[in-house]
């Protein structure tokens, strides 16, 4: 098991409706170890890219696209859910269903941080039905910029999310797969990516 | 200048009704460099301070609070603005008005995150009003925990938040406090801080 795999097992909690909660390390509440794995491994599986900026979508994603970008030495945009007063220039905008929050988000990124010359490294906490990955897609594609990979931490392994951008071709890097979780009996098991 | 100044000089820009937009290179698109010097400089500012966490409201505090936190080795704790579904645990609620936004947030933090042995430094991008800082010490202060400093990238100098939270004793360090901006002439006055 590495890094992620442990803290999962040890002090992730599974909720009703295949919900994974790791708000005490990752999600909320961030530890600074996990961070520092995250950007390292990241870095590693990414090597050789060429991606020139790190994107992601508020909130949890900030704090990974951070380290990375910290690694890596790249900028980081992230996608807001609500323009802000500040956001007047031309915007990017895709939509997302969020599984988690049972909600329609739209995504918005001023369109001048996305440039046809720009490949993007898009990083995300988890992947599920891969919606909010898809937005992001969406914004770099509008952009007419390119993808230069997928950084998941979690991938709900047994939704379809990962499975799919990967057969389009996508190079998707998640450090934990799950591939069965129960709710009823707190197990998880993890797909074995040695 | 220190290399904030430079930065909002250089690239930031003035908008009406006092807003400052640096989205391009703290806000939604974020300078790793400029981040470097943030996580330094707080670091050298707060040396001393005991703190155990790291406090900030999402989003974009949520990149200042993961350099602080990795260069202090520091977990983080972020407040969100809307209750999400992992979030089943007791929660501490406070509100703060946005001044940028021109909307009543509320903010949340789950209350496990908050032990009373815990010293937070509390950290942002902007401080105007000092609303949403008040909300962050508030949730310090219901957990029983202590605040063990405030760090902002850009104080209005112009409005109070700064300054009544400077006099009643908060260790506050803000890295580029402008005391007067003018939309029609573009132009920004910074106080001098050696």
């Amino acid at each position: 098991m590495n890094a992620i795999e442990k803290k999962i097992r040890s002090i992730g909690v599974i909720m009703p409706g295949d919900i994974l909660r790791i708000n005490n390390f990752l999600n909320q509440q961030i530890e600074i170890d996990v961070m520092r794995y995250i950007g390292q491994e990241f870095k590693k599986r990414f090597d050789g890219s060429e991606a020139t900026k790190i994107l992601t979508i508020e909130a949890s994603g900030i704090a990974i696209a951070t380290m990375l970008g910290l690694y890596l030495d790249l900028p980081i945009v992230f996608a807001r859910k609500q323009p802000v007063l500040t956001m007047t220039d031309d915007m990017l905008i895709s939509q997302a269903n969020s599984y988690t929050h049972k909600q329609l988000n739209k995504v918005f990124v001023p369109a001048t941080f996305v440039a046809p010359t720009d490949k993007f490294l898009i990083v995300d906490d988890f992947i599920a039905e891969g919606e909010a990955i898809r937005a992001l897609i969406d914004i770099v594609n509008q952009g007419g910029a390119t993808v230069a990979g997928i950084g998941i931490v979690v991938e709900k392994g047994f939704q379809k999310g990962g499975r799919e951008l990967r057969a389009e071709g996508y190079h998707l890097e998640s450090l934990a797969i799950i591939d069965e979780m129960d709710y009823e009996t707190q197990t998880i098991r993890f797909r074995d990516q040695d």
